[in-house]
C-alpha cells in the first residue's frame, strides 16, 4: 500500500489528527498535508473545564501531538491557516496563512472541520459586531485562556446550558470558589443525555453545589464598561424575570457541524446539517472523506441520523477516515451507540444508547435500581443508580444510564450488550465478578435487568 | 404455584441460603427446611479475610441472612445440625441437633453441602489426631476467629497458598503488622487464576510487602507447647530446605467437594468429584438438586467440567436450584464464565475465561497491552495492564485478565462480550464512554483487540 498518495487533510482537531495518524500507519509514503486554522496542533476539547480549574495546570498540557510529533511522521502541518476553496475537478485545496496562499493536490481530502459554537439570542450579546466582553463559549484553548482571565475569587458566573460541557464548567468554576448560576431552557438538566428520572437525581445533587435555573431562557445582558455585569433570565412558564449579577457567562447550548466548505464542493448534507458519510467516511463526492463534528452518524438503535459531540465517536470515525484515505481498508461501526460520561461535583454519570424520549418508535420497557457499589456487610461501598431500557417486543437492550460509583465501566458493559445485540434474558444471567472490596455478588447491571425482566413477563 | 411443596435444602451457606430465598419467592406457601451443621446462618466466606484486619469490624458481620431473616420469611432453620442420612424411597432426612433426631419429609431436596479445606501433607500437622494448635484454613467464621486470637503485632505468620485467598489472607494479616511470608508449591503465584506473565506482574507487586517462595513445599511443622514455632519449607528444584519461624500458619490450597450424602444417595459425581448438575441446577436422582462448591461446573468457552470456589457463581446457580426446586422454572446460564475478580496490596486483579493453560484444545492467540485510566494529559491517571485471548480460528474471545484500576469493571465488559459470543473484530469497535477524568478517548479494553486483531491478521 506504498503509493504515495496525496492526502490533504482540513483541521487539525481530535478528527482530522486521528485521521492524519491512520493515514501515516496505513501508507507510511504518503504525502500528508493538513490545514488548522487554530494556532495549536491536535489537543484534547474535552479537557478545556479542568484548565479553568487547573486541575490539569496549562491549557496548552491539552496538545496532544504537538508540532514536533507530526514534523516527526512526516505530516505537513500548517497552522493558522484557513482553507479558503476546494477545486475537486483539479484535485485542489487552496488556503491562505496570513498573506501567503498555498495550493495543495490531493488525491484523498479529509474534512474535518468541526463544529461551531451555537449562541442564543440574547439581547446585548454583540457590541460592534463581537460577542461582548466576558461571554464565552467552550471550543478552543483560546476561549479557556480568556476565561481564565475572567476567574476571580467571589466572583459570579453563569453557564447558559445545562448539558455535559455546562456542568463540566460549573464544577470547574466552582473551584475557582466563583458563585455559579447555571440556566437552562428545557425543563431538565442533561436533557439530551439522561432521561428525565436519571437527571432529577442529578439535579438534587447538584444543586446543592451551584443555583441552576431550570425552564428559564437568557433574555438579555446588561454591561458596564462593555463588559457583561448581569444576565436577565425569564421563567418560561410564568415570564417571571430576574436579573444574576454575572462577571463572566458561559454559552453551552451545543454547536452547529461547520459545512461550509463541504457543501460548496457538493457533498450531500443530512437533515441534521451534518455531512452525510458512510461507514468508510466517504462523503458523497469521490475521494472526499470526512470525520467528527462536522458529520451526521448514524444511531446504531433507531437507525436515524444524529448529531454528535463526543471525542469518543470523532476518533474513531477519524480512524476509518484515516485508513481509508491512504488507500487501506477500514469499516467504521456501523451505527454509533451513544457511549458517553461525565463527573462533576464528584458525581459520575455515564449513559449508552438513546435517551427514551428518542426511542419512540419503540414499545419500551425501562427499570431502575438503586444499589451499591460492595456488599452491604463491607465498609466504604458507595451508592449507583443504574436504569436500563428494553424492546418490549423480544427484550432486546437499548438503552442504560447510570449514576454513581464506577458508572463509566458499568455502562460499558451495557455498550458491549448493544453491539452484542443481547436481550436481558441473556443479559441478566452474566457472572459478573465478585470480590467484597469491588463488588457484590449481583452487581447492578445484572439486578436492574432481573427487575426490567419480571416487568416484561407481567405484560405478556 | 402456590403447592404448598415440602423442600429441604442442606447446608445454609451462599448457597443454601440463595436456595432457600428463592425457592420463598417462587411459592409462597412451600414448606422450606434448612440443615446447618454449623452455627452461624448465611454469612459471606469471601468476607472473612476482612475480619481479621478489622476492615469488616466483627465477624458476625458477615452474616447476610440471620435467623430472624429466615423467620419472617417463613423458612425452617436448623443450625448445628448434621443430616445423617437421605431415603429417597421415602422422601425423608434425617438430622441430628444435639442429641435430637430430626427426620422431616421432602418433595424436592437441594443439597449445598459446599467444600472442606484440603489440608498437604505436612508433617506434623495433626497432634492427637487434630490439627496443631496454630493452623488454619480459611473457611468458616470460626476459623477467623482462631485466626484473630494468633494476630499479634510484629509476630510471624506464613500462608500455604498464594491463590485468591492465600493473598488477601496475607495482605489482611499484614494489616495487623505481622511479618507475613507465602509458600506456594507452584512456580507462580495465582496459578489457577492468571497467565503467568500477569501473574508475574503482580509478583513484583506484592513481593515489596510480603516474602514469597514459590516452586516450595511447606514439609514439616516445629511444635513448642503444642502450638506451631516454625514451618518448614522445601524448594522443589534445588531441595533446600528452610525453616520460617511462624506463630500463625494459614492453609489456603484449595477445596474438596463434600459429596458423601449426595453419593450415598446415587448422585452421579464427575471426574472433577463435584456432584454432577444440568442447568436446571438438577441432580441426577430424582427431586433432589444441588448448588454451590459440591458441585461440578461446566466451562462456558471449553465445555469440560470444573470446580470453582466463586460465590458469585454459586449464587447464580442456587437461585435456579431453588426456583426449579419449588416448582418454577429458570435456567442457569448454560456454562460459567469465570469472572474473578480480587484486590490485594491495593491492587485489583480480575479475570474472565479459562487461563491459557486450560485453553490446549485451541489455537489461542493473546495480545496484552499496559496503558492508564486516563488521557496522558490529565493527572491522575493510573496503571492497568490487560491481557486477551481469542480464538485463532474465528477471533472469538475465550478469556480476558486485568491487573490495575478498575479490572474488575473492565473485565465484565469483557464477561459480556464473551456471553454474547462477540469476535475481537466487533469488539474492538466498541465505543466506550470517554471524558478526560474517568477514561481516556479509546480504553485499554479497545486498545488490547486492536493489538490482538493485528497479530490475528499477521498469521493468515
Amino acid at each position: 500500500m506504498s503509493n504515495g498518495k496525496k492526502i490533504v487533510i482540513i483541521g487539525c482537531g481530535a478528527a482530522g489528527g486521528t485521521a492524519a495518524q491512520f493515514a501515516r500507519k496505513t501508507d507510511r509514503k504518503a504525502e500528508i498535508i493538513i490545514f488548522e486554522k487554530d494556532k495549536y496542533p491536535q489537543y484534547s476539547k474535552c479537557g478545556l473545564p479542568y484548565t479553568i480549574s487547573e486541575i490539569i495546570p496549562k491549557k496548552t498540557d491539552l496538545i496532544e501531538f504537538p508540532k514536533d510529533w507530526f514534523k516527526n511522521a512526516n505530516i505537513e502541518l500548517f497552522l493558522d491557516t484557513t482553507v479558503e476553496k476546494i477545486d475537486i475537478k483539479k484535485g485542489i485545496v487552496l488556503a491562505n496563512k496570513g498573506n501567503e496562499k498555498i495550493e495543495k493536490k490531493y488525491d484523498s481530502l479529509i474534512i474535518c472541520t468541526g463544529a461551531n459554537p451555537i449562541f442564543p439570542p440574547i439581547k446585548n450579546l454583540y457590541e460592534n459586531g463581537r460577542i461582548i466582553k466576558g461571554v464565552f463559549a467552550v471550543r478552543t484553548i483560546d476561549d479557556a485562556l480568556n476565561i481564565s482571565s475572567y476567574i476571580k475569587k467571589d466572583g459570579n458566573a453563569t453557564i447558559v446550558g445545562a448539558g455535559l460541557i455546562g456542568l463540566e464548567m460549573a464544577d470547574n468554576i466552582s473551584k475557582k470558589k466563583m458563585n455559579v448560576s447555571v440556566v437552562e431552557a428545557l425543563p431538565n438538566i442533561l436533557a439530551n443525555t439522561l432521561d428525565e428520572d436519571i437527571s432529577k437525581i442529578i439535579f438534587e445533587k447538584i444543586s446543592q453545589h451551584v443555583k441552576i435555573f431550570t425552564n428559564h431562557l437568557a433574555t438579555k445582558i446588561n454591561n458596564k464598561n462593555g463588559k457583561i455585569s448581569k444576565i436577565c433570565i425569564k421563567n418560561r412558564e410564568t415570564d417571571e424575570e430576574k436579573e444574576i449579577e454575572t462577571d463572566l457567562l458561559i454559552v453551552a447550548v451545543g454547536a452547529k457541524p461547520n459545512i461550509s466548505l463541504a457543501k460548496n464542493i457538493g457533498c450531500k448534507i443530512g437533515e441534521t446539517k451534518g455531512i452525510i458519510v458512510n461507514d468508510k467516511s466517504e462523503t458523497t463526492v469521490k475521494n472526499v472523506y470526512s470525520a467528527g463534528d462536522c458529520t451526521e452518524y448514524i444511531d446504531f438503535i433507531t437507525n436515524k441520523p444524529v448529531l454528535i459531540g463526543l471525542g469518543s465517536i470523532a476518533v474513531r470515525q477519524a480512524i476509518s477516515a484515516g485508513i481509508n484515505a491512504a488507500g487501506g481498508s477500514y469499516n467504521f461501526l456501523n451505527g454509533v451507540l451513544l457511549s458517553r460520561t461525565s463527573e462533576f461535583f464528584n458525581l459520575e454519570i455515564a449513559g449508552v444508547g438513546p435517551i427514551n424520549k428518542n426511542l419512540s418508535d419503540f414499545s419500551t420497557v425501562s427499570g431502575r435500581f438503586n444499589g451499591f457499589s460492595r456488599p452491604d456487610y463491607f465498609p466504604g461501598g458507595k451508592p449507583i443508580t443504574i436504569k436500563v431500557t428494553v424492546n418490549q417486543k423480544d427484550g432486546r437492550i437499548l438503552a442504560a444510564q447510570a449514576v454513581g460509583e464506577n458508572a463509566a465501566q458499568r455502562i460499558n458493559t451495557f455498550s458491549t450488550a448493544i453491539l452484542g445485540h443481547l436481550d436481558v434474558e441473556t443479559f441478566k444471567k452474566l457472572e459478573t465478578a465478585y470480590a467484597p472490596p469491588i463488588a457484590p455478588t449481583l452487581d447492578v447491571v445484572t439486578i436492574v435487568c432481573d427487575i426490567v425482566s419480571k416487568k416484561l413477563k407481567q405484560k405478556k
